[in-house]
């Protein structure tokens, strides 16, 4: 794919430059809009206002739905009034909405004066509810039905309406004060006679979310139930919109991302990593650093106070590192799990003790693994195969018993603090996976100190 | 939900007991089959056929989709041949191969014996292909039109076949030798002219997959042009499935819950971590904690060559931990970021040098930011604050130059590695996470040691 990206590339801008407009616009006219969309953002940006006017209406439209704020902006900017009015008459609200929050706001007001009333009202309305619930990413074009239509009324109204809905497959059935009393497929429409009642057809247990619900929940809820729309209510339940299969997809991955980014102390950004500056990447990444950093200060003060011991068994120094990773790779192994678990919902606050026990008994059978193989390799590679003398029976079985419990405490703390952070509203994936390190390695090395101190008597 | 759950749970256990049949019915009537699916997994295993029997044919069969493998079995292997038949003839034919594939031999026999001679031909036509390929994830029931056909044919068609397939809304056109030349949807056809023909309103630009292609793959596209379906031929591109939103969804889903779980160090697996036995987890989890723990003995051996300097300036072993933490999060930032990018697609190989340009950029802003903060931070509360005079200005200087270098370092081979990784067809997330903390420890040390030496002439 993007090796045909790269010479169609070439070929335009040749195109351009030749102004061979009517085969620029044939070649445009064969791609998808999401692949136009790709395309612009590898071309110069001086051709973009141009190639994007040889595009036809509908085909225009979509493509802009799908580009990058920054190349919308510049669009935007060149366009004269009418330009901008063809292009968001083509747009669903929902669409329009995206747009609208990432623009400045002169723009913004440019593009609110050229929309329709009742679509300036809808947009309007939409950008009232917080960012990231189901209201901001709900659509407020839909079809709607009364109970005492028949199959062939639904059908004509469809035919009459639908061109402007972003769904018709689902329909829903509202009653004389727009509550929602049920919904229906198009699938169940058209299999039915001409003459059966909406009302009869349609199902009663409706699914829905409320306005205000996070758009992780809409997500989850459209993927757990394999629905290609949900409605959305308000307090009242009065429908008032609905979010569509593939908003559903894009909040999906968007999710993922930001808890990977989370997990890996990145401050998680909507921005598509190429698209980054250098300075909001360093933005985004430094605070963690900062922190997880200073925070080393402590694993630094336990070792300064154990110098002396230090400087006597310089052998012990030796295997920090291993110990510190071990324990750290054995706690995130156990906070990355349950904080995913978490947020694709498969687990709970109240599966808390189970999930600790758990972890506690997969802890305890890595941490023998874990211990006996090390002393087989201490004794094998370090001694025999490196030489390294200093390293004495009783200081190996130091190494491996403080990894044992190492990796022990790791697993108990690692899948804790995930469950503990979600209990008390605190985001799982920030809480737990970068400070788990810190924890984990300062429990490490007291773990380490103290077992020293008992067993080689300093 | 869950409390909801809970509650509902014991009140079922107790009509079980008091023999309320019809209640049982009436309740379970009004719940979805995902809901039913998870009540029934808290369930007592014992009432399961009992309360899978109340339930109405089709409210059976979409339960029976959505329920564990472990429940599955156990009600196959209750049912009379003549039950598995009913729940066999209501599935959609990809979600019977999904059940197939986790079932036991014996299980597979009955299910295939049971199933109509049509169905059991698709059933095994699908299983031929590889594991997550598209092939494996079709299904093969989906509405299929000729050219000719005005779209009131088409509509009769739909009508008269639409309800055994998974999904009426895309709709797909084959010459006579079943090669793929069209698509349209069923809104197309319904807003359009009776009296239009298909051929004129088909889109001919066809978004499609082969049968081999990686299903991370199939999602993709399916996200990437909000598509409800997409079909899927093979090598001489005739139309053999399709692949709907749905399973796009839960593919996505699925491949973002792998991604972590390999960047954290765990095999993968498709069961919910409460479903995982404790054997299972240790299996997942135990290999790279062995793997990583002997790469340990590369930074042990380091500091082992640099035993006798340490023993001299004990003061340095104190920031070890600190140096190998700051390291490793600033690499494992840049990795994951790119990991991440490769699989939502937002680059490739080829932007190669732009990515290590960027994070090498990015690194000298954080690399600066954080030595100087060190820098202030050890001054004033290592030295001022705790009292630890052992660590003069030049060992600051040294501490300070190899956190700035490290980060350097470690953010460049962080982004680097999966790239590389993913051109040689190995799995970034693999090769790249997990083994960066072994990678970038190493390389830590190794400057400290030669910036101490020269520095401190050690």
């Amino acid at each position: 794919m993007n090796e045909k990206n790269a010479t169609l590339e070439t070929t335009i801008e040749a195109l351009v430059e030749g102004k061979k407009y009517a085969v620029l616009r044939e070649i445009l006219n064969t791609l998808q809009p999401a692949d136009i969309a790709i395309l612009f953002e590898d071309l110069d940006n001086s051709i973009l206002p141009l190639l994007f006017r040889l595009l036809p209406k509908e085909l225009a439209a979509a493509t802009f739905v799908e580009m990058g704020a920054d190349e919308q902006e510049l669009l935007i900017k060149g366009f004269s009034d009418a330009e901008l009015k063809e292009v968001v008459d083509e747009l669903y609200v929902d669409d329009a909405v995206d747009i609208v929050e990432e623009m400045p706001s002169n723009v913004v007001k440019r593009i609110l004066a050229q929309s329709a009333p009742d679509v300036r009202k809808m947009i309007n309305e939409i950008l009232k509810y917080p960012e990231d619930s189901a209201g901001s990413i709900m659509t407020t074009e839909f079809v709607e039905l009364k109970e005492h239509m028949t199959c062939e009324d639904a059908i004509k109204r469809i035919r009459r309406t639908g061109v402007d809905k972003e769904t018709i497959y689902t329909c829903y059935v509202t009653d004389p004060n727009r509550k929602l009393i049920g919904c229906l497929t198009l699938k169940d429409i058209l299999l039915a006679d001409e003459d059966s009642i909406i009302g009869d057809l349609m199902e009663t247990d409706i699914i829905s979310v409320t306005t205000t619900d996070d758009q992780e929940k809409v997500a989850n809820v459209l993927s757990k139930y394999d629905l290609n729309a949900v409605p959305v209510v308000d307090t009242e339940h009065r429908l008032v919109g609905i979010v569509t299969f593939d908003d559903a997809l894009d909040v999906i991955e968007e999710e993922a991302t930001e808890d990977i980014e989370k997990m890996a102390a990145i401050t998680p950004s909507d921005k598509p990593y190429l698209r980054m500056s250098i300075l909001e990447l360093w933005k985004a990444r430094i605070p963690w650093l900062l922190i997880l950093m200073v925070s080393a200060t402590f694993t630094g003060y336990i070792i300064s106070s154990f110098e002396t011991a230090l400087a006597r068994w310089v052998a012990l120094t030796a295997f920090i590192p291993m110990l510190m990773d071990t324990g750290g790779n054995s706690g995130s192994q156990a906070s990355v799990t349950v904080i995913r678990s978490l947020s694709i919902g498969d687990i709970e606050f109240k599966d808390f003790f189970k999930v600790v026990f758990k972890e506690f008994r997969v802890a305890i059978l890595c941490a023998v693994t874990l211990g006996v193989v090390n002393f087989f390799k201490i004794r094998i590679i370090d001694v025999m195969l490196l030489g390294n003398t200093a390293v004495t029976v009783p200081v190996t079985f130091v190494v491996c018993f403080t990894l044992a419990a190492t990796v022990i405490c790791a697993k108990v703390v690692g899948c804790m603090l995930p469950l503990v952070a979600n209990k008390l509203g605190l985001d799982p994936a920030v809480m737990a996976s970068p400070l788990l390190t810190t924890v984990v390695d300062a429990i490490s090395l007291l773990i380490y100190f103290q077992v020293a101190t008992a067993f080689l008597g300093i």
